[in-house]
């Protein structure tokens, strides 16, 4: 489409580089924006360029944080002894949404990738592993997706801490979700969630 | 959800502040910016704060533009007897695209919409009027959107336009969309395709 103006067609390039945005999506965006008031724009384009020049990340656990230490790692009430290993912060909101999760976490920042060039210096494994080898750890639970590159990174990493020697590994439960009716549920997940069965509590 | 930082969130708010944009799309978008280098996050925001901040409306037609008259206007080659009166600039676009006009726009930069407090005065009503008294205008194109609002927005500036007793007065046709089947056309639109029947001519 013709753009009345290179301005215009500049910001619309912009935001059409975001995921799943596309041409006639990011024009939309940007004449929203066009129509609201100058201070209104400002604050928008600030708060993206704050996050990006301030934000931290947890020294310990390198969930995205304000502080040097992440608010999970710095509450006193939160289990030290377990840590939870997921890909990204989004996993990590995941789960604190599930408000039944009490340990710590450690965020990799992505998942060993051949493909995509991504190794296992490339994460952050080996701060995973000094944290693990800390006197008061005593499990990691494993809690990334269940694609080959998911199941590399946790094999890789299962290796790495099995020589650790005093630790709990465990991985989150895969199954049936809540809801799900087993017809329509595929063969690998209904057949883990056979081999992986609980014992019945009637809760 | 939780988000693990104050200025994450803050982004976050923003970015779901755009039209169809809920929270978790909102966070992919922050997230995925978050990614790139600092150049790139600037460059991003500047866009739309230079748009905001340096974009012009074109003095005779009211179209987004980088200039006091916008390019439209400006050329020589464009039909300056012809104007076609749109809502806003997506639809200049549009019609831009077809590349089968070349006459030249007004942009209303809305239409009457009593509900909404929008009225005559509110939408640039009252330079089409002056464009079309002057002695070179010929024609007007109505092409406005075909709800209640759009078609009061019609009559009200046909009424204004008739006085001039001048003017050839003409609306964009409506009817069956090429490609589409007779049976899934809604009747409306149907009827109207009948009513406004043109001479075949074969092409």
């Amino acid at each position: 489409m013709p753009y009345p103006s290179q301005l215009l067609e500049n910001a619309v390039g912009q935001f059409a580089t975001l995921p799943g945005v596309g041409g006639k999506t990011a024009l939309r965006y940007v004449l929203n924006l066009l129509r609201r008031p100058d201070a209104e724009v400002d604050a928008f384009a600030d708060s993206i360029k704050t996050l990006k020049h301030e934000v931290l990340y947890c020294k310990v656990c390198h969930n995205i944080s304000d502080t040097e230490t992440c608010a999970i790692c710095a509450d006193i009430k939160r289990d030290k002894t377990t840590i939870c290993v997921v890909e990204n912060i989004r996993d990590v909101m995941a789960i604190e949404a599930t408000q039944l999760y009490h340990g710590t976490y450690h965020v990799l920042g992505g998942i060993i990738s051949p493909i995509d060039g991504i190794g296992p210096a490339d994460i952050e494994i080996d701060s995973l592993i000094a944290r693990a080898a800390m006197p008061q750890t005593q499990e990691i639970i494993f809690a990334l997706p269940t694609t080959m590159e998911g199941d590399t990174t946790c094999f890789y990493i299962f290796r790495k801490l099995a020589q650790l020697n005093k630790l709990k590994i465990t991985t989150i439960a895969r199954g049936v979700a809540i809801g799900n009716e087993l017809q329509y549920t595929d063969e690998i997940t209904l057949g883990k969630s056979l081999l992986n069965r609980t014992n019945f509590s009637g809760n």
